[in-house]
């Protein structure tokens, strides 16, 4: 009988993955007279692939990895003529939906602060909130965080807003969120 | 002979044009404890319609209107489903690329400063820059604003950035500029 051992790719460091990508974003960041820091942005939940430029955004402001619900993405035209080639230098997961439990679970052990943009009674305003420096971003789009998952958050952010429309487009919202973690 | 005076609508004041429209953002505005602001988003030089999805970020953080080489664009689906409805709030002005340097010209005689992002050895960091009340800012896709353009800005500003890629997408950076402005 065939025994294999299962690896679980994300179960795993992303300086054991990709060892070479991660020197990259701290040799900049250093350059630039910035730490660099540990922000993971968590984009499993998205759908649209059409927010998934969200990729270059991500390589831009040195975010240490995206994690997308499948990696065949990359294949994708539609997904390269927005990343810009950005995928090349930004480490990339897979986790599914269903496995999403389990990577908060992990990366909370491993001290990230789970964060979520979501409006709730006890949300910090963007304007105010200070990031910690090991901050797992969970995005989402449409109609919010599952509750599974909302109970595992550490911390709500909302983005003040001011218009009839409800709610920016969660790449949008991502953006300034990875923003405001870099400054 | 027919005598006919033509009307350029985006000679007119907002106010003039859609005195409604121009009352709801004060008041959104006072409610929320801040002064609304003048802060007018000119994407007459954006080609790809995706990008439009700006609508909805100017509408949401109360920008005072949004200039588009083409009002024909609400009619297009596309910008119909990134826009979500947001056009009804916000007042939107038709101006050609080709009309933009009078327009930029009597904005300036108004009052307003004319910011670009652009990177260039005069360039405000995004960081520190404190936008004034009545901001004018000319957004541009790929290669720069075009020189003719470019001489009549007030203030470039930069956005820090430490990745490889070298330039976000336009909506995300004008959602960035937007988002500082309204800080």
């Amino acid at each position: 009988a065939e025994v294999q051992k299962k690896i679980t790719p994300w179960k795993l460091d992303i300086q054991e993955q990709e060892p070479e990508l991660q020197l990259i974003p701290h040799q900049r960041a250093a350059r630039m007279g910035k730490t660099h820091g540990a922000l993971l942005v968590v984009a499993s939940l998205i759908d649209k692939p059409t927010n998934l430029g969200l990729c270059r955004t991500c390589e831009i402001f040195g975010a240490s990895a995206l994690v997308l619900d499948s990696l065949r993405h990359v294949n994708d035209k539609q997904f390269q003529a927005l990343s810009v080639t950005s995928e090349r230098w930004l480490p990339l997961l897979e986790v599914k939906p269903l496995e999403l439990t389990d990577f908060l679970q992990l990366k909370k052990s491993d001290g990230y602060c789970i964060v979520g943009v979501e409006q709730t009674a006890n949300s910090h305003s963007l304007e105010s909130y200070h990031f910690p420096k090991k901050t797992l971003l969970l995005l989402n789009e449409r109609e919010g965080i599952p509750a599974n998952l909302l109970q595992m958050l550490d911390v709500c952010v909302e983005i003040p807003q001011q218009g009839v429309i409800r709610s920016l487009n969660v790449h949008v919202s991502a953006a300034l969120l990875i923003w405001e973690y870099t400054r």
